[in-house]
C-alpha cells in the first residue's frame, strides 16, 4: 500500500454529485432520507449537493409525499427526465431505431426504421439515422437538453474509437461508426457500444438480472451473442471479443456457419436457422414465422421446436461453464425462447445439479429495448461520472446538437 | 467516496510487509535495489522491512553480486526456502501427493502413491496421507518450520470450511475433507481447493499463464474441470460451481456422461473416453494408453485421434466464448494434447479470427505439479498476507505440526 494522495474536497464534492445522480438515474424519484441512507453521507451535504443538481437543472425536488425517518416530512428528489436527454441509437439488421431517453431511463420519443437485409450499408444507415433524429430532436421541448448520444451495433465494437470491427450480418468490417455518424449529425462524440454488452448492461442496471452479480443476455436476430457479467463485472477478454456464444458449436452434425464453422449454436437458435427450420423466406420476416406458428402449420411447429431444442442445449452449456443467476433471452431468442420456455425448462434438468439450483431464465424486463437503453447508458456514462464537469466544460456546447 | 479513514502506520507497514515477501515468494532472489523499484518504497524503507523479514527466518541476505542503480552493489535477499514451508496435497483419482513446498515454490520433497479406482474413500485417503506426511515431516531439517497447509481436490469444494462437495471421480459426497485431514495431522487448519481453480493460479502466478490476464487451465483425470482466470480475477460464479467446461456438450450422439447428459467434453477427451475408444482397460492405466499409441497400435492411434479431435472442438468453443491469451492443457489432457497438438491447433483455424489471433495453447509450465504447486499457494496465502501476524499470534504454534 502505496498511501494514496488524499482527495481534495473538490474531488469528493464531485464524486459524491455523480453518486447522488447515478443513484436518481437508476431508482429514479427518490427522497431526501432515503438519499442520506444510501450514500450514508449527512443530511446537510446531501441538501447541498442535490441544491447544485437542482441548479444545474438536472434534478428537481418536490413537496414531500411520506414523513423521513425522524417523522419530519422529506423532500422528494427526481431526476429532470423530460429536460436531460440522450439521444439512443440501437442498428439492428432488420431495424434502425433511434430514440431520446430521459435521465432516469425513461424512453421519451422514439423513431424506428425497417430495413430489408443486405440493405444496411452505413452510408445509408446514416441517412436513415439523420432523417430519425432530426424528427426527434424538432419534437424535443425547447429547453430540454442533450447530453449525449450512444449507439447499439450487432457487431464486435472497438469502444475506444467507436470503429466497428466486424459485423457480418450487416456486413461491415472496420466502420468508424462513431465518428462518421458524430460528423452526419453534428455531435461531438458518440459512444459505440456491441448490443449484448449493452443488453446486459441495461438488464443489469434496471431489468431482468438487476439483482444478480452473474448474469448473461443472449442477443441477436440472425447471429446470437452473449453479453455476459460476471461478479459484477463485464466479460471482456483479452482482446474485447469475449461472448461469443453463438459460436459454441452445439450440432457437429448441422449446418455451416457464416464463420466457417459446423453446428454453431446460432445456425440452430437464430433467426435465419428458424427460417430455414420452418421453410419460411427471411424476406417474409420473423413475425411471418410467429403467425404460422400461433395458426399451428406443422412445419411452423417443428422448425421452432427444433429451435428450442438446441436453444436448451446451449443454455446448460452456458449453465455449467458460468453458474449465472440470471440467463435473459433478448434478441430474437426472445421469441424462441417464449414459444419454447417448456422445452427449455426440461433441457435445463441436464445441466449439473449445483448450478441448476441457481439460475433463472427470464425474458428482458426491457422487452425489445434492452439494447437501445444500453445504448443510453453508454452515453449517460459521461454525466453521471462528473455531473457539472460535463455542463461546464466547452464540450458542453460541442456536444449540443448544431 | 466515503472518504477512507487513513490506514496507520502500522498497517502500512505490514501491508508493505506482504509485498515484499509475496515479491519474493514469485521472483525469488531479488536485490534490494531491484525491491526499492517494483515496490516504489523509498531504499530505507525497503532495508528495514527485509531486516523484520530476516529477523523473522523468512528470508535473509547475501553478498551483492551486481551492482545498484546508483553504481553501489546491492544486497541480495532471498526466501528461506528450505526453513519454511508448507504442506501440499494432491488427491486426485489415481494418485494421491503429498509435498513439501518451501517459501518460493520450491518442491523440496515428496511423497505420491498410486490408487486403484474405487479404493479412495475418505478413510483411506487419509490413513496414506497420514503415512506420507509423516515421512516428509521426518526428513525435513530440524530448524525448518511448517507455516500452513494446503489441498487440492477434483471436486467441487466450499472453500469456506474445507468441504468437498461433489467429487464423482472419487464418489466424495458433503465430506468435509479439510477438518478431517486437519484432525488426522494434528494441524490448525488446512485450506481445501478444487484443482482446476488451483491449477489456473499456479500457471498464473509461475507457470505458463503468468503473463495472462485471461488463462484457462484444463485439468483433471476422469473428469474435466476448467479453472478460469477473466482480466484477472478467478471465475467463480454465483455460487463457487463455475468453469465446469467438461460438461459443455460437444457431441450429441455421443457418450452419455455420468452427469447424465449425452455427448459431454469430458467424456470424449477425459480418460475414461479414451480407455473406450482405445479398447484398453482402466486398470492398465493411462501410461498404458500412451505406450501403445507409441507403439504405433491401430486402436490406440484412432482413440487418441479422436480424443484431439474433440479436444480441438472445445478448445475453439472456449476461444471464442472467452477470448483467453493461453489456454493450458493440464491434468489428464495434457497427455492428448502433447500427442494431437497438431490436430488441436489446425481445429484453431475454426475458430473467430479475432480470438483466435490472440490465443496461445500451452502444456504446463509446471508439468504434473500445477495443482500441487497451487494447493502450496492457498497453504502460503496467510502467511503472504501477514507476515509477522502468521508468526506471532497463537495459531502458529497450533499450526505447527504436533
Amino acid at each position: 500500500m502505496i498511501t494514496p494522495r488524499a482527495a481534495t474536497q473538490e474531488e469528493v464534492r464531485r464524486h459524491n454529485l455523480g453518486r447522488l445522480l447515478r443513484l436518481l438515474h437508476i431508482r429514479g424519484g427518490t427522497s431526501r432520507a432515503e438519499l442520506t441512507a444510501l450514500t450514508r453521507l449527512n443530511r446537510s451535504t446531501v441538501r447541498a449537493l442535490t441544491g447544485e443538481l437542482v441548479e444545474a437543472g438536472l434534478v428537481r425536488e418536490s413537496a414531500p409525499v411520506g414523513r423521513g425517518a425522524a417523522g419530519r416530512p422529506s423532500i422528494r428528489v427526481e431526476p429532470e427526465s423530460e429536460r436531460v436527454f440522450v439521444l439512443a441509437i440501437d442498428v439492428g439488421v432488420e431495424r434502425v431505431v433511434a430514440a431520446r431517453i430521459g435521465l432516469g431511463g425513461v424512453v421519451l420519443d422514439r423513431r424506428s426504421t425497417q430495413q430489408v437485409r443486405g440493405d444496411s450499408d452505413p452510408p445509408q444507415v446514416l441517412h436513415r439515422l439523420k432523417v430519425m433524429v432530426g424528427e426527434l430532436l424538432s419534437a424535443a421541448p425547447v429547453d430540454a437538453r442533450c447530453v449525449g448520444a450512444g449507439v447499439s451495433v450487432c457487431g464486435v465494437v472497438d469502444s475506444r474509437d467507436g470503429t466497428v470491427r466486424f459485423a457480418p450480418n450487416v456486413g461491415w468490417v472496420d466502420v468508424p461508426f462513431g465518428p462518421m455518424l458524430a460528423d452526419h449529425l453534428g455531435l461531438a462524440l458518440i459512444a459505440v457500444g456491441n448490443d449484448a454488452d449493452l443488453g446486459v448492461m441495461a438488464e443489469h442496471l434496471r431489468g431482468a438480472a438487476a439483482d444478480a452479480s452473474d448474469a448473461i443476455y443472449l442477443s441477436g436476430e440472425v447471429g446470437v451473442g452473449g453479453g455476459i457479467i460476471l461478479g459484477g463485472q463485464p466479460l471482456v477478454g483479452a482482446g474485447g471479443y469475449a461472448g461469443e456464444v453463438g459460436h459454441m458449436s452445439v450440432n457437429p452434425e448441422g449446418r455451416i456457419c457464416r464463420c466457417g464453422r459446423r453446428g454453431c449454436w446460432e445456425t440452430e437458435v437464430g433467426e435465419d436457422g428458424v427460417f430455414r427450420s420452418t421453410g419460411i423466406p427471411p424476406e417474409a420476416g420473423f413475425e411471418q414465422v410467429l403467425a404460422a406458428y400461433a395458426a399451428g402449420d406443422g412445419a411452423a411447429l417443428a422448425g421452432v421446436h427444433r429451435a428450442g431444442h438446441w436453444l436448451g442445449v446451449g443454455v446448460v452449456d452456458l449453465v455449467n461453464i458460468f453458474n449465472p443467476q440470471v440467463i435473459v433471452f433478448g434478441g430474437a431468442v426472445r421469441h424462441i425462447f417464449s414459444l419454447t420456455e417448456q422445452l427449455v425448462k426440461e433441457a435445463l434438468a441436464t445441466a449439473l445439479a449445483a448450478p441448476r439450483a441457481q439460475v433463472r431464465l427470464a425474458p428482458p424486463a426491457l422487452g425489445a429495448d434492452s439494447t437501445l437503453v444500453g445504448a443510453a447508458e453508454l452515453a449517460f456514462a459521461r454525466l453521471l461520472e462528473d455531473p457539472l464537469g460535463t455542463l461546464t466544460t466547452p464540450t458542453r456546447t460541442e456536444a449540443a446538437i448544431v
